[in-house]
């Protein structure tokens, strides 16, 4: 197993001391010539380079060489598992043609649900590895993934069996969401409430039946719902989030992200773990999401990929004292990146962060969105050893640049995974 | 001098037929199963890959394997030589900081300036040569690359031949912009009229004086000028062109990017090869100019970067049968970004371009905006090999996705760079 002890040279930002609410958010535990001290692919010693030297003189080291050492990011939204693309569709809709049109070419997201159900195990593992690798090379060590393009009870089992698989190939790690409450699938068109009935009745139960034989040690996953105006309305959401519940599953919501239909209210009175999207939200659930622990996860790669104006009201979170993290929400409809630095630079621009606050909305505050705080997220002794080397000597780098990888080094359990070396000449 | 048969199996977008006007933007010249005979560095056959086997039966081949093979994008707008950085401008202004309080704090572009004139000849070549090498890792073959951060003689002179220099080293081309009238250095505070004097009188034929035995067989570089409030006024803009016209430099200008200050028109009026920017044109200077042969340079990063709505009516341009170019703008102040695929993507979001449309504008059309059209830009016979192969099977990827680098190999000069090969995971 790994050991080494890693010298920063430079900023090292531990993000240390829990997930950060409000205005603490950007908190970033910096210490400056910092080194860690890894053992067993976990986190032994943080400090001073200078004491840590003297503590372990004859520890192999690796010298960052004055660039910025921070945790890996965790995303805390993404839904990397698909089939096929919808390059078409884009194109399409910068033709002029409208939303209408498109669903009845056979675009929109029912013609990803067509794809994926059509490929096997084998083409979404191909089709999906790469996206991973992706996102892991752009410093995402830790991602939540999301089932969702199935619609029906084989395909979304199938869909989360490739994750655990995935999971378990790494380097990254996978927190996995059960979201067959992602559409309305097309053999249930108009039947919203016989599709909400099955899912609750049948395929939750089945799904819980499932899960303890063929994913043995592991967490149950999240079960989440798109709460939308075409989607699942309220009442539907509700039903689904609350039979999970009722089975022992952990719970998340899309909500807001273009009507208010309520389902942020009821997300934080079931004690969902955190309500995504939030674009729409009201002043009143603001203040209910910041009084409780659900965490807020903005998307804003989503509006930016859609070229839509309007954002989470992020600032008034954070002034109302709220836990607010920032995901990348891959997905082949909106928002096909896998670089979670744009959505950083984004939520600077977007959501308006600090350098900072962004950095610790991808971290320690993306671990909290899923229930990973304790094991990811910062540089703390007895964690994960999951750092990034940073191809900057300033973390403000994170958010002023963009549009590329600014990641030099993933450390992933203790183990160096250098990215990309042939874009790093000299500095 | 390399040779080779390149296979696309896939979409080949040779560009060919010359820059692309109004609505013929988006012209792709796609060749399914075509194929690219390199010669000496240049391209010596296009055409269907059974009819190229069959002619060059012997030739060594590169099997692009079903990627999309298209020509070296042509940056046509980047600022990359300078010493420093303003992440902490930019920082403050995230935090509320207004923008008088960074100027008294020593921020804004004047401490870019300061930065650069203490940097030596090996500082600025330095940081500058991984900034163009980022730029050609993410598929810019060919990059105009402007002065403008000495703003004294001298220093403006270094940076030529700094850029001089690293055109020489390569693998990239670059066209150099003289860009002394960038800002009013803090000397000459409160006398623009003076500065711009000098800069007539003194600098600009002590330049042509230099140019021929230091550049030998180069063309003259562009002169550019920042006709804006709090740089040039149009007076002094015109005065900056006219004089350069006059010594035989082709000139260029940033108009209207935040007021209109008529310098789109004067441009037109003197021949300039590109006006840049654009965003407060009136309708009728966008008449004017798709009635001339100046190239109207979009730059979607630095709006982006500034969080601003505001972007070029790059669709009038268009509908006015105007020529349409979209550059990167990288530079340390707006737009820290090598990566002129984000431009690309911004294009398709903010200027509701297609992707072929942002395809021809990176392309032929920038090279169009930099009077290289003869030499890159597109795939035809006689033109420098200069080559992408992208890690996508369908040429609208490019713009659908965004926010990582879909260049797989970049071919310069017959020459193939593969790119970051540990982010190709399968496909």
């Amino acid at each position: 197993m790994p050991r080494m002890l890693i010298h920063s040279a430079g900023q090292l930002l531990t993000l240390s001391g829990g997930p950060q609410r409000g205005r603490t958010l950007g908190s970033l535990g910096m210490i400056e010539d910092g080194a860690v001290l890894i053992r067993e692919g976990r986190i032994a010693a943080v400090g001073s380079d200078s004491e840590l030297r003297r503590a372990h003189p004859d520890e192999e080291g690796l010298n960052a060489g004055g660039r910025v050492v921070m945790p890996g990011f965790v995303d805390a939204h993404s839904h990397p598992i698909w089939a096929g693309d919808r390059a078409a569709e884009f194109e399409q809709r910068l033709q002029g043609k409208t939303y209408l049109e498109i669903l009845e070419g056979g675009g929109g997201i029912l013609s990803t649900v067509k794809a994926t159900r059509a490929a096997s195990m084998e083409e979404l593992l191909a089709q999906t590895r790469p996206r991973l690798q992706r996102m892991f090379n752009h410093g995402s060590t830790t991602i939540e993934a999301k089932t969702g393009y199935g619609l029906d009870f084989e395909t979304e089992l199938r869909l989360l069996q490739a994750l655990l698989q995935l999971d378990s190939e790494g380097p990254w790690d996978l927190a996995t969401t059960y979201l067959a409450a992602h559409a309305i699938p097309a053999e249930f068109e108009d039947r919203a409430g016989d599709y909400t009935d099955e899912l609750c009745e049948n395929w939750l139960p089945a799904l819980k039946e499932w899960w303890a034989p063929n994913a043995v040690d592991k967490a149950l996953p999240f079960v989440d719902v798109f709460c939308e105006t075409g989607a699942f309305d309220l009442a539907q959401s509700r039903q689904i989030l609350e039979t999970a519940k009722g089975l022992g599953f952990p719970v998340k919501i899309h909500s807001d992200e273009f009507d208010n239909l309520g389902g942020t209210r009821m997300a934080i009175e079931l004690g969902a773990v955190s309500a995504d999207h939030l674009i729409s939200t009201s002043t009143d659930e603001i203040a209910e999401l910041a009084a409780s622990d659900t965490v807020a996860v903005a998307l804003p790669a989503t509006p930016f990929g859609l070229a839509e104006a309007h954002n989470m009201p992020a600032k008034a979170i954070l002034d109302a004292d709220g836990l607010l993290a920032v995901g990348g929400d891959l997905n082949p409809g909106t928002a096909w990146c896998e670089n979670l630095q744009l959505a950083l630079a984004l939520a600077c621009r977007t959501l308006k962060l600090t350098p900072a606050q962004a950095i610790a909305a991808t971290t320690i505050n993306g671990a909290a969105a899923i229930q990973r705080q304790n094991e990811v997220g910062s540089i703390e002794v007895g964690k994960q050893a999951d750092l990034l080397i940073l191809d900057a000597n300033d973390y403000r780098h994170l958010g002023y640049r963009f549009g590329i990888n600014l990641v030099h080094t993933v450390i992933k359990k203790g183990t160096p995974h250098p990215v990309a070396a042939s874009l790093h000449v000299s500095t």
